[in-house]
């Protein structure tokens, strides 16, 4: 292999010749080789666009000379539309807040620019990774700000999944409102509810879910473009400010605007773990409604067995015939990592001290995995297990008729300790409730067909209410 | 001690005569001595609130007898206002859902109404937990609704808590907004900042931090009164329902309304994980603040010594005249703990099934903890450890003269390869960093006054920029 | 009130006159309003034994003279057996790293010690906190090693319940041996197991969790008495440190021994957070296994209905008859209780810096409440759940017949896509499994009878076998 | 593309005619797009160890023909070496307990055993994934089996590299063993101490790290091959499970052996969190070792600067000479990591259900992962930050002279109350401790010169105790 000589401030390195990364990129290698996986590629994307608006209003502020100014972009182009990708080697985690991401873009950019402007790589005297392609700015401020844009855009992208989601719940809701079961408290036999009334629940909180994800994501859009390294502007124009961050807003279509105090935005992280805890709230409410689902769907034979899920592959590599509810499981485990994802992210941005949090590289890698994965997994829980599932209505139906449960609507009339009395006594006897309370005189049969109606006790009110007030009125 | 027998559908159980509580109170007692800390008194309170409502609503919807109700409402107000705490016996983890505390304040409120309708302590038929006192309700809609109520004030008192910080923490911005000090990242040397800049910073975040909390809060003002105990609102007549939440809302000041959704609100603790997220957003951000302010307040003679906490207690048993930042410790332990809760608050609310979360009590043990020594903490730090904090000026403007993080302000000057070759130099030789300019007359001594100026560091812009356009101009 | 004045280096206070601790504790009164819970009882005595052993120690090795000596011994064995427990009035979370709770016990101790020689309260002069109580001691050495005291006693209790729980499962897998219930894994049909079989397993893995914490316990063994400030040993004399290790081991009961390395021992905390992780990892076992003790007792109509509780009290406040789960509920709550109480002591230890971790109370607070949770959470599991268990052999052996899970059997015989044609095909017509396998001719009824006998599937083997190797072999 | 028709028993599927693997691996790759993370290849190639011995034990016992035994055991060879890497396609967040990536295994040997058997891929009648590859084991026994075998080797690597962390620190500790520096408790100057006293403490810790890691992964021994789809061993002989595993233990050099309970082997999962949580402390251990060393290295203006770390990359993109201390920010990182993947192996672990946890991907992907990057952390920290490591002896013992900590020397002659003084005096006049102690005739200059000595203070004892125990001798 060809190589060329590159120095920074601590020595010299060989890099390959064909590269367009530079001896910071090198160093960062050898440093980092901790995870085997790269940067997300939506970051550095959301960088590239950071460094041509940066560009750009270093130009229009007249402190980077055209030309150069122009190769930039057209190199930034190139990367944020996916190209080079093979060029940003630096591991996810990272020491250094950033720096090393940060100057790989650089390094990228100003080699890619130089052969635009038909120079050699590493001739940075023409354009230098720091002095013109980093111009005005510092890691502290690029790269919180890519951070930014990256999550707010997969942000975007995962509302709008879970807008599927809670349009997909509220179909099932329709489709099974018809539907009556024992409601459960504690797995234990309780009340009639209908399933429609399930799925109307799952579908709400899940809505309140997207609802608080969105409202997290606009904590992103305060950038502090122009804060620089601690946040005070040291060598960022106001004018350069002003013009980069409007650039990045039209560029990047996403409406961000800089924040009021740029010291502030600079150290505090508070962005992040808000939006990951909303991420975490809502993996918690899918957690929970997957588990219900898996119960629901349990059995055939020696299960719950009120739904049947869509079937997606053969559950088994021992048990003949055997299908299992995998999407609801996956969603599961997406929900699991993105907790755990969110508790990395509390730990990092802890871990800030002063002006900086360092921890950038982890919070970043976590937050926009959880983005990724809990959109990925919700998308194919609707399309695999949602869209298809149907209702078992004849075990339901006979749930109903099974169960004791329906004896709540006679607390009205007959107070709760009679109706705990025929429980025990039909528990004991095997004799049906409805028997019991004809042979003590209880209610008559017309009365037991208003107040045991199952479909009536799905909706608020005291069936044969009138028996009540009726008397009470005489 | 003399005994009364009570029965319920499982038996009978000897009870204190004098006990207001009665059988389904001892039973719980029994099964649970779990943490022997009991359940805090802001949810008894809101349910004795709740219990209130109840009762006259029942009333006013001619289900309950005006005298029962009367006197129900009556024994409510003593237990609202603190009376009879020590009836209240059952421990705060506990099984069931929150059923043994729901049946502790049936159980309490109906034994105290008996009292005063002149009927002898378990004479039930006459006013009974379950029937009277519990009348169109379930612990699943009572419980959850007490919990919000009690979690909506505490957070009430706690945002109002972390206004003062924030005021306390903008004081000290604009007393300290003179005091230029080394800014620090990687805990390196950076550029200049002034510490009122950090100050603001810090109450920024705060001020975002109880904004949060404001706005998930408005999440627990939707109650699922009425919707009995799955949801349906089964032996809940409409009217009631109505006329229990707009009680409710007037009696503890307090705008619920009933949820949208009385099956979601039933069974979703979204509003919980909600809140607790925000507070535990909030605890990293404070718990930041906390590592920094005992960072700059570390020496006397050893740390860094900028700023000087007030002296609030000796700080060792063996050091004498040692003094500790005992406040901001005890806040970054008070912020751990609420770390730590959320945790338990999301794996238990990750656990409800179907109709119902059953995990209510260590649910609400957990987050009205965080209320409270979230406001506790936070409340004696700012007046004991802010109020009275000064800057070390001397100690700040030192660290200023003698650091290489000036150079920064060189980069458009002189290329950031130059200025760091300056750096290298200066650690090398030990000369300072200006001589060396004017030896090698990268610039003159008035160039260096301008670009060079500390305070002017720490606002945006580019000092001397004259210098470097003016020749571009030309 | 009648007061004393009280005077340390910080200036002067008010002490209550007839009050055993002194002007710091009211200090730390003051400044730590933060829980409204007490330090726990268990540490208070163990600080006490700490303290008694100190006060001999420096008897035996002439500091201290004797007469000093033995009334601060008779006042901490009062301490020590519970004697003015309402002296000891700091929050369980204070700042300080324990200074405070280790001033008070000097106070205290001083202060009964003086009375026990004649004189009056806050004459410290004639035996002082500071010089005669904490003499060769600082806090960093004496509340980490009451703390391991403490922890270590209530392992013992715990790890004695934790077999008392193994024992009691081992009883019911002997008791539910003979029943064959069907197998399940993703909560769908497996095939054959016997219940015997999963309370074996629940008690194999409790068993190694219980072999786990008590090695955990083994970590706390490793003292740093004599360490003082910084486990340096300043002002600590080698036949001191030797000694008060000896006394203290004797007089608690506890074969605890110097740390090799003091200084290791008073800055990491590492005993803490490997016990409280395997506590942790035993809070998961016990979670996983009261939720399957809940799925298998949810019904009784419309759940899985294998076993039958023990009925410990009536379930809803509104549904007669209804009876839940709620030991292995509040044996879930207890398990995500200690699974966040982890989390805040992993942050707390994550916390210390340099020469001391100063989160000791947060961290002592946590982890002595996860012990004694854990401990009675699993006692009251055993005592009224567990013991009274009955498995429901009906609706196990209608399970087992009922379900298709039984074909897998037929693998070594038929072949996986044979065996899951069967399946698909029985669904689909309601035709049982056997029929099809008789009229399709794969198989005989003596061969069938042999090959799908349940109780055989449930152990090692294949059955049958010499259809397949007997065939093989001509 | 060409492809080549397969079936199971949901259907139809075509499959790229080139392709190793079959119709159930393309279901899994539509089913779960979550990651794009592939299975960690340590995993692979532990599996394929599984499989060659599982065909020899099944050869051995006559159930599988030897020519079909022998082409899956060369084509488990070369998996296991590394190729056919690009044929394992599946996600590491996958539904279904491992089944769709022992599947891709199952199909990946099949078809390459059939070219070897010179066969074309697809023709399963010959050697079939579930009949021939699978024979006589289940994704239950043979996924978890695997995830033991990569964990165990992978805990291997990772414990010798924390015994290199350990001499390491030990080789430091002995360099800084005459490098007396002030102790800080509560980052206030405390006493002094030596800083390879503090290095010898860090080594001790990571040394009992690493042996609990090295305890925990002895768990992992016990496999539970043979257990088959529930535990009970149904399809597999009893020769057969002895045989495989110990074909595996000598194939694979790990002294794995059958789990004395298959049952309980097969539905608990407590190895991994055992191992998992013994990482999380080693973490937390690490975490705050390098917090304490970024802490020291501070600087070099104004921060401690008691230690210089090797430079490995400039440090700052804005900031010219600016050197970070990265290594230590990466092993936070990693460390934070961790302690977030060891919670959601609880969360994962905590949802086992029954016979088995189907969570096993996502607790695969993150224990590997954590036990990968662990090690990568700490290799690159040894060797580029602690290696080159040096103490800044200039600073450290001015630190020494200027601080007021080695007045806790004078308690035992002076009492605590006047060494409070005369601090209190020091600080507020300015003048010398030593010489107000002159000044006063509290002690002589020789006296001094014993009781003040640094070096002595930092050892255990009482210096110039027969000052003390002369005077009471007399």
């Amino acid at each position: 292999m060809e190589f060329r000589v590159e120095k920074d401030f601590l020595g010299e390195k060989q890099v390959p010749a064909e590269a367009y990364y530079g001896i910071q990129t090198l160093r960062a290698v050898e440093n980092f080789p901790i995870t085997g996986v790269p940067v997300h590629s939506e970051l550095i994307e959301a960088l590239a666009h950071v460094k041509k608006a940066a560009a750009l209003a270093n130009k229009k502020t007249r402190m980077l000379p055209p030309s150069i100014a122009d190769a930039i972009v057209k190199a930034a182009d190139e990367v944020a539309s996916g190209g080079l990708a093979d060029q940003f080697i630096i591991d996810s985690i990272q020491g250094g807040a950033g720096t090393s991401i940060n100057m790989n873009m650089n390094e990228v950019l100003a080699n890619r620019a130089l052969e635009l402007l038909g120079r050699g790589k590493g001739e940075y005297f023409h354009c230098s990774p720091n002095n013109h392609v980093n111009m005005s700015q510092s890691t502290n401020d690029a790269i919180p700000t890519a951070i930014r844009l990256a999550a707010y855009k997969l942000t975007g992208r995962l509302t709008e999944t879970l807008g599927q989601l809670k349009f997909a719940l509220e179909e099932k809701a329709k489709q099974f409102d018809d539907v009556v079961k024992m409601g459960r408290t504690h797995l234990q036999d309780a009340v009639p509810i209908r399933m429609g009334q399930e799925f109307g629940a799952y579908a709400a909180v899940i809505g309140r879910d997207g609802g608080r994800i969105a409202r997290a994501a606009d904590s992103l859009l305060a950038v502090n473009m122009g804060a620089t390294a601690v946040g005070t502007g040291l060598n960022a124009k106001p004018e350069y400010i002003e013009e980069v961050v409007r650039l990045m807003a039209t560029d990047f279509g996403i409406p961000i605007h800089a924040a009021t105090n740029l010291v502030d935005a600079t150290q505090n992280t508070d962005a992040y773990t808000e939006l990951s805890a909303m991420l975490k709230v809502c993996a918690v409410s899918l957690s929970k409604m997957a588990n219900d689902i898996r119960l629901m769907a349990s059995g055939p034979r020696t299960g719950l067995s009120e739904i049947h899920l869509p079937e997606r592959q053969p559950g088994s590599s021992i048990m003949p015939g055997k299908v299992n509810p995998v999407m609801a499981e996956v969603l599961n485990q997406a929900a699991f990592q993105i907790i755990g994802n969110d508790h990395t992210i509390c730990l990092a941005s802890e871990a800030g001290q002063f002006e900086l949090n360092v921890m950038g590289p982890v919070l970043a890698f976590n937050l926009l995995q959880s983005l990724k994965i809990l959109r990925n997994a919700v998308e194919v829980f609707v399309r695999y297990a949602l869209e298809g599932m149907e209702a078992n209505r004849d075990r339901c139906a006979a749930y109903v008729h099974g169960s004791f449960g329906i004896v709540t609507a006679l607390n009205p009339h007959l107070g709760y300790e009679v109706a705990a009395g025929l429980v025990k006594e039909a528990l004991r006897t095997g004799i049906p409730i409805k028997e019991l309370i004809l042979e003590k005189h209880l209610l008559t049969q017309e009365e037991m067909d208003v107040i045991l109606d199952p479909v009536q006790m799905t909706t608020p009110g005291i069936a044969g209410e009138w028996l009540i007030t009726g008397r009470d009125s005489e």
